[in-house]
């Protein structure tokens, strides 16, 4: 089927956003998809900015029709750790009905889609039920740092009713899901500098702090033994989880078994007076997403290094600053430093997060389209992942947005072996034509 | 010179015995060393071994005469950080008097002023003045693996009264330095598995346990905030300084004002209630040579690692066992792990400490053999490193070792731009010459 080719010619795009030497990459890929969307009848632009470049695509907009903003993402998360990967990152492979390919399912799977079934839709009545806004922007994993001023600069010609977006997971195979919320994120890098010169551990041990020891004893104080972040005023204004989300998600089953299965973690670990559910969509975290520092090859290297750093993000909830979150830490984190090492710490991106009413009109109009393509029972959920600009688009455009995703939870997004089902591309291409018609007037 | 010429053809050779990909380069230093002993009348012989092979060199033993056993290693430590090298690790590059190369000071200097002393004294006198044999190994930066076994299997060949050693430094420039102990080590690394694969950090973070941040955890419950190890049992049986130890350091000048000259340490950090150098030879630590796990790139990536590793080393001191030593850190390390990450230890090389009596018959040989050649006061010392064959020595030849090192505290071993003086290999070379005749009964 052509979506499927469509799918797999753009998933050979190693489109890379965090490392530049992908840049090519990129921007082959925005270049295809402006081809794709204007052959398919849409006047469509690409955009550039000081990062990679933004797509906008449109039919004729009518008068008296409702606007509809439909966003996704070219660009896909690095392939490391390699090595794990059992076909190539960017050789899209099907195996038992499943497309292995980084970025299969975030987002260009989903993306393709909607892109697909807008394409069946033209193709056949030759407009749109609605007035329709492409945008795909190629920044999305690094957090949209040109979005936002983007949206701001074209705020006229991006006016919308609403936004959908096909970027979020499926709570089951076969049950559609409509996601309310989202957990937000701030990112930051600290460096922990100690000798000017990597010293023998023999020599100078004992007599100077060790920045790969000071790293982890600063790591070690981020959390109690339970999980439960410890930098003060982490936890300020969070907002509290409602009795009718907790009781919808108990009804979701079991959770935990499920997490155990996907992870092959050896036990659960979470936040006490909370389950695994709530933990990951309605609790904030810190986790270390890289450490490192020292010697790293086979064998041992008897060295204190002179420098090491850790990675963090944070997961934030409704009721959470993420300027603020980053404060905080910095200042807890300096707190904490001996003076014996010095810190260098450098913020990374943000992004706050979401919370809808799915009982609102449009939310309703999600639920009809989601039980058209799939029948059945919706699940009302919230996500633990962030789509920073989702709260840019209420901010801006003062639209809310539709969460309507595609993606199963063993669809590895962001690890190795990432795919997508066929059957999810099939199924993502009827509920963009159902929204569509939900969503006409 | 011929010396200085043999320095560098002995440093092109990067005999690194950590990592595989050099075994071929480290074979060619022992056969370059095997043709060079050989030509200057030696009986040499190459033994090999399961690893790197020993080098094994003897002029003519005669009755009535004092048998001295020189030891030197030709192996050396791997380069990274490769970037910080201001000349190529492999290739001497002789500035301001210094020759700097990996190995420089560690061993190849040291070792290559001893060869040709001897080489001088018997160009001249056509035999030396005591029993000599020779005995360099490959393995030393890796723990001599396979030393001990060999000093075992040759015990009559390597029969002799005393050991000397120039693999340690001097307490500064012109100052004659006897080391008369050392410190021991016992290395290990630890594994943090968690879920089976890479994780979002968004879907997953909060339910699972992050084996980076369990890592940093663990690291951090190994010392108290001023650096004392808290493993239970970890200072049983030290033995305390003696009180003309730390007089006689204290008479050594201001350490404090060195050390944070030669590391370039925003401050020291040390265990309360003793000098640096108390500190760095007579106190036991636990080091985190290495720590890694998850991204390691440019930018973020928001993942939750599956694994992530430290590498640690424990400086010993008299009174502790190194076996015992892991066997603590791994029950603690056990006892402090969440049941939600698996741990996955792998001991590593271990050596013995190290101490004489610097005011025995030998050790004022020794110091008598400094004395000649640097002239002034000879300082006594103890040092932070470990050389765990100089206890093999006494435990299988039963032999006390002098250790007259020929390093300055600013030769960077371990470190980028190793290097070391000309004047110290023609220091060493009279050295040599001093300490045979001291010897000669």
């Amino acid at each position: 089927m052509s979506a499927l080719d469509d799918l797999l010619t753009c998933l050979r795009f190693a489109s890379v956003s965090t490392d530049s030497k992908f840049n090519a990459d990129t921007r082959a890929c925005a270049e295809w998809l402006v081809s794709k969307l204007t052959g398919m009848g849409l006047t469509t632009t690409l955009h550039e900015t000081p990062g990679h470049p933004v797509i906008v695509a449109k039919n004729k907009h009518l008068e008296g029709r409702r606007t509809v903003l439909l966003y996704g993402h070219y660009d896909v998360q690095p392939v490391e750790p390699l090595a794990e990967w059992l076909s190539p990152p960017f050789e899209p492979t099907i195996r038992d009905g499943r497309i292995y390919c980084r970025g299969a399912t975030d987002n260009k799977g989903q993306l393709i889609a909607h892109v697909s079934g807008l394409a069946e839709t033209l193709a056949e009545h030759g407009d749109l039920p609605v007035n329709l806004t492409l945008l795909f922007e190629g920044e999305e994993e690094i957090g949209s740092p040109n979005l936002k001023p983007f949206l701001q600069a074209h705020r006229e010609e991006l006016a919308c009713d609403l936004v959908a977006i096909s970027d979020t997971g499926m709570v089951a195979e076969g049950v559609g899901t409509f996601t309310y919320g989202l957990r937000g994120i701030a990112c930051m890098e600290v460096k922990v500098h100690g000798p000017t010169i990597d010293l023998h551990s023999g020599i100078f041990g004992g007599a100077v702090a060790n920045p790969a020891t000071m790293a982890a004893r600063l790591v070690g104080t981020l959390h109690d033994a339970e999980g439960r972040v410890l930098i003060p005023g982490f936890y300020d204004g969070v907002r509290d989880l409602q009795d009718w989300e907790r009781t919808s998600w108990k009804d979701l089953g079991d959770g935990e078994a499920e997490t155990l299965a996907l992870t092959g973690a050896p036990a659960l670990f979470g936040e006490a007076g909370y389950t695994e559910r709530e933990c990951r969509w309605a609790r904030p975290t810190a986790e270390v997403n890289g450490i490192g520092g020292g010697y790293q090859g086979e064998g041992s290297k008897t060295v204190i290094p002179r420098e090491s750093f850790f990675k963090l993000s944070f997961r934030l909830v409704p009721g959470q600053n993420p300027e603020r979150i980053l404060d905080l830490a910095e200042a807890y984190l300096r707190a904490q430093a001996p003076k014996s090492v010095r810190l260098e710490i450098k913020r990374g991106h943000t992004g706050s997060s979401y919370l809808m009413d799915p009982h609102s009109p449009y939310g309703l109009a999600a639920q009809r389209a989601l039980q058209a393509t799939f029948g059945g029972q919706i699940a009302l959920i919230r996500e633990g992942g962030s789509i920073p600009i989702v709260q840019a688009f209420k901010d801006v455009l003062g639209a809310d947005t539709l969460l309507l995703g595609l993606a199963l939870p063993d669809c590895q997004a962001h690890a190795p072996n990432e795919n997508f089902p066929i059957a999810n591309l099939e199924a993502g291409i009827r509920l963009n034509q159902a929204l569509l018609r939900e969503l006409a007037i």
